[in-house]
């Protein structure tokens, strides 16, 4: 059980998931001994709903992802992926080390037919509510193919988690006509174009946050950019304005006038509220927690693996690509 | 003379940045018609540095690049560039079409020796200060060499501008290790160690407003999105804010407590202080005002060519580039 805060997080958070999600049944996978007397704080209304199931190794945050596919074959995250590979658990959640669970995942559970390469797809918050953004960073050196692959993953997860029948889909590019961008991109949109999807064309980098698109495809390398670009920009921006109110005592009593407008403010664009990054394309249910959730945001992330799972995401992405005229996919320029 | 307000804003622009730098003369270029009638508002003490360059064209900012560069030879774009060639101006300051200004300052100009691309560099504001990222959508499919010249332009940019001998120069990458990311950016890293530059290694999308390094070197698809992406968050956030203050009487009360507060935080981060993106590799100094810039972003893209040109910046990008060990400059993989 990874993460940074381990059980004690991922505990409560799973608790308040069942109260909660009363449909729902959870396995806590980890050292058997450092979980069972979480068991005993759990109240009777839950106690039918709740496992352990032991796992003698961790991969550390810092473990090569060769040493967690090779070494530690009864790390909590493999035994994990087995219980879904199994069809013991529905979808699984972890904490853990991104790399290293996509691998694990992928190696256990196999990618979907019609999937290359899985991907990783996060939530952001936009000016019109939210917007599913992927790849996010397991693949760099994306073919036009991969990328209309993420778009019908993209499309196929934000139609289970918003029961929107035809999401629309947008390709991130460095303008909106056809002739921008590199040779990949401008293939991509050729494919998308011809997918079926509700594909509303290239869209900008401001586009994510105005929600003009309900899915962004991007490859991972500049989905992870934006990404991170928008994180380093969202805590300038929360330093300068905490810096100017605390510059004398006026500002500090100003920001005590505006301290619920502030808070406010803050819950709207609150990072825990859209925890929960899907691991698409395989043949399982897989979410990853950001490592420093806490139990509101590890919860947030059960309910999203909870919904794809009930929704069978990974069945519908399947049957979708089904439909798709297979592309022949050669090595392109950029693969 | 282009940009969303033409002369109303580039004229006055003008006048204060020769009443502030009086080293300095302007040539305004642009229909005389238009231009002499703003002559006579100059008062006694810039009438002497302060000349009209009549051209009867002018480069719309939906004219495709051909239109430009080939069927409006006498625009006011293409008249400034000649300006430059001839050594009547010592730099070039216009708010027109990108795409535009960049193909006729190339065509004019041409690029340095050494230089394959021009790319375009803009300063954005960090935690602790700012820093120059480039390439900014002039390159959308680059090769480890072009990187490689980025950063040997961005760092003479923020040497002239900075006057720091040897700023630090990071690649934007997914991850800090050398491993990670794709394989132009993996090359780049290598040329960049062995240039002799003061490069700090791979920095991530948030290393930007933490100001990691003061030079960021990224492909120009990369980039431009990292700025829209940028704009957009820094957009939703402002309205966010608004509406939260805007929410009802009380909390409307509690923003006019707050206002100087918010004005202070404003300022801090005014995208109009860092108008001005620089056309890098030109045999001249060009720079590039935002199209929709007022009086006080359009003179700070003047004091920014200005102060290039005193440097002779294009001088010393070509004398750095003589020092570099010439690379082979093989097509590569995603050239």
């Amino acid at each position: 059980m990874g993460g940074d805060h381990g059980p004690s997080v991922v505990v409560p958070a799973v608790f308040e998931f069942l109260q909660h999600d009363r449909d729902c049944a959870a396995i806590l996978v980890g050292r058997a001994e450092e979980l069972q007397p979480f068991l005993v704080m759990a109240d009777a209304a839950l106690a039918g709903r709740l496992a352990v199931q032991h796992a003698s190794e961790v991969v550390d945050m810092h473990d090569p992802v060769a040493t967690a596919l090779r070494l530690k074959k009864d790390s909590s995250m493999r035994v994990m992926a087995n219980l879904v590979k199994e069809g013991r658990a529905d979808g699984a959640v972890s904490a853990g080390n991104t790399g290293a669970l996509m691998a694990v995942s992928r190696f256990v559970l196999k990618t979907l037919p019609g999937i290359d390469r899985p991907a990783i797809a996060t939530t952001l918050p936009t000016l019109r509510g939210h917007t599913y953004v992927l790849d996010l960073g397991a693949n760099v050196d994306c073919a036009p193919e991969h990328l209309l692959q993420f778009g019908i993953m993209g499309a196929m997860l934000a139609s289970a988690l918003e029961h929107d029948a035809r999401p629309s889909v947008g390709l991130l590019n460095i303008g909106e006509e056809d002739i921008k961008g590199n040779e990949v991109v401008k293939r991509a949109g050729e494919l998308l174009k011809d997918s079926g999807l509700n594909f509303i064309g290239n869209v900008e980098g401001d586009d994510i946050y105005k929600g003009t698109a309900d899915v962004v495809v991007c490859d991972g390398f500049v989905g992870n950019v934006a990404l991170k670009t928008s994180e380093g920009l969202a805590r300038m921006i929360s330093t300068f304005l905490r810096e100017e109110f605390a510059r004398n005592p006026l500002t500090k009593l100003a920001g005590l006038f505006a301290l619920p407008v502030l808070k406010a403010f803050k819950a709207r664009v609150d990072p825990r509220r859209y925890n929960g990054a899907s691991l698409l394309g395989l043949k399982g249910v897989v979410v990853k927690s950001h490592g420093s959730a806490d139990v509101f945001a590890y919860r947030h992330a059960l309910e999203q693996a909870a919904e794809a799972a009930r929704q069978n995401l990974p069945e519908k992405i399947a049957a979708r690509m089904a439909t798709v005229p297979a592309v022949q996919s050669e090595p392109t320029l950029c693969d």
